[in-house]
């Protein structure tokens, strides 16, 4: 049980009501909140209050949600779900909603069931609160890192001329999952040859070909946090224009990352990877230098261009640089770091160096 | 390219906007409309015209989304995303959203960039057209409920004592990528002994005994379509609690599915296996009987206590009778069928008699 401080950001508001619909409208603030280990809590509801968190849900998911010791409320039909929501709220006047989540759809219901409320959007204070991660969260993203990490030793080993691409990802998935991965924390990409120059390749049947680039992004879920890295190899041997394009990737990696710590712009960060990439190959690095890591692969912005954002200790991030060339191919070596005082820990720890497999 | 025909649907707008936020906020109707087989494609729009579709995207999504064969714009900068949106619509006074994928914060946006929009509501409308499977789309869930299937019989080889839930887990999504799914299309629930009394389990570190029920819930990503079957095994030898429960579970099956066919009410097919189950385990059955299955997993609802809802031909739906008895175990058998006129198809195929392995 997992007791988060959201009220240190969430101001101005009698509680908070997180609100799930179908699958692809669960709100993992629900996860952060509760710190539920299983279950899926579609259609769930979250009451929070300073003093006290209630899960309201459905028996389908009654043991999922007593696990986490906090108050459980059950319906059986829609009318029950309506009653107990309505009485869970009844002494709030402002409502805090997180709007970065919830559907216009949702809304409309709540407005049904709770019309005398004030709903207050306080998305940005959920998010700012999830940004910053705490120790048992930190714990789950090493762990998440780690495996990551420790399958590509695994998976690098099975690599073999004429193999497709889609084999590689199933070797991929199965050593993380053997490594301790609840799955995969997004859709492994993996792409050889020319493929690799598309940023969001998805798996095919091409080949494996002596001496194609092997481009593989991937990353393990685990406690339902993520890991996101991604190595490229060669397999067989580099030629000069593929060394050239790696050793460029990895220096702008390298010097971006010597400059990451608390305090720094996001923005300044990406400058440095994209200058040290657009004098050698202009334009070919089309996508931000990295991104928050959480229970979302893509958690918040936080090296881009466009980004003005202030790193802070306890954020997770990757950095990522990449070169893309259309017809030949493309590199991009992705770690997830620790934003520290002074400096970063680094997380995801598979080799850097060009590996010619 | 596919062409879907949703104006046949949606009526009584100038156009369809359909607008993903992140990794969260990315509304499959994208996918659903533009066939887009590579790509994730966040914070993309599409313009959807009776005559026209196009796909507004950035630079890191541009070889994707041209393979669509869409028209593609693309844009660099928030600037130029917003510029190119004021463009595409300006000819436009009503303009579709769908209310079910779209948070409020997307559409706080939206309303900031084209104000002088009528936004309409369509998102009944898109779920209609996304109900009724077209033939490109039933052969990719064929394909996914096949995919499982085959793969049943490659993981229960791989059963052992002493091996853990998460072990199996990674069994079954590498043996369903090995078969050509692009990954699991929700997270493999396995659940050992008692633990298959929990529906949505999430495995872990419980070793597999003697005369475990071993309960398996598992689908197949291709193509973007889902499967989602349920297999129940015994490992070792079944006692008499066992088999009466699974034989009940699979009499409730069996004879809601006798029914199933184009114009019948799901809630009518909920009761014949809700009345089968309670008539000897009162109150085991603690959810629907089954939902569509399409791009979701959970696509929509179908047959339930509380769906009134009119089967119609080329829906694809569950049917998963469960029976839980808390501290013992539960039993769940589940197939994806595509309902036809007179009767439906049964696409996933692995074995439902009670096997001891």
């Amino acid at each position: 049980m997992k007791e988060r401080k959201i009220f240190d950001y969430v101001r101005n508001v009698d509680s908070v009501l997180i609100m799930n619909g179908g699958e692809n409208q669960v709100d993992k603030t629900f996860f952060y909140l509760t710190g539920a280990k299983s279950g899926i809590f579609e259609g769930s509801l979250l009451h929070v209050k300073p003093e006290k968190v209630t899960i309201i849900t459905s028996a389908l998911e009654e043991e999922a949600a007593k696990e986490t010791g906090f108050e459980v409320l059950i319906y059986n039909t829609t009318a029950e779900k309506n009653e107990i929501i309505k009485n869970a709220f009844k002494n709030d006047v402002n409502v805090g909603l997180n709007y970065s989540a919830l559907t216009l759809d949702l809304y409309k219901q709540l407005m049904k069931i709770i019309p005398d409320k004030e709903f207050i959007d306080v998305s940005q204070s959920i998010a700012e609160s999830r940004k910053i991660k705490d120790e048992s969260e930190l714990k789950d993203l090493r762990e998440a890192a780690k495996i990551a990490s420790d399958s590509f030793e695994d998976f690098t080993k099975t690599l073999k001329e004429g193999m497709t691409e889609s084999e590689l990802a199933a070797n991929i998935v199965y050593a993380m999952m053997k490594n301790g991965a609840s799955g995969e924390s997004f859709s492994t990409i993996v792409a050889f040859g020319k493929n690799s120059a598309i940023p969001h390749y998805m798996p095919g049947n091409a080949k494996l070909k002596k001496n194609d680039f092997v481009l593989t992004d991937y990353g393990a879920l685990y406690h339902r946090y993520c890991s996101d890295t991604t190595r490229t190899v060669v397999f067989g041997r580099a030629d000069e224009k593929q060394k050239d394009i790696y050793e460029t990737v990895k220096r702008a990696q390298q010097e971006s990352k010597n400059a990451l710590k608390a305090g720094v712009n996001g923005k300044d960060i990406d400058m440095i990877a994209r200058k040290i990439i657009d004098e050698k190959y202009p334009g070919r690095f089309i996508h931000g230098l990295g991104h928050g890591v959480g229970m979302d692969v893509h958690d918040h912005p936080a090296l881009s261009p466009s980004s003005d954002f202030i790193l802070k200790a306890n954020m997770v991030i990757t950095d990522e640089p990449g070169i893309y060339i259309p017809g030949f191919g493309g590199v991009r070596i992705e770690d997830d770091l620790i934003i520290k005082d002074g400096g970063h820990e680094e997380i995801t720890t598979a080799p850097r160096e060009l590996l010619e497999l």
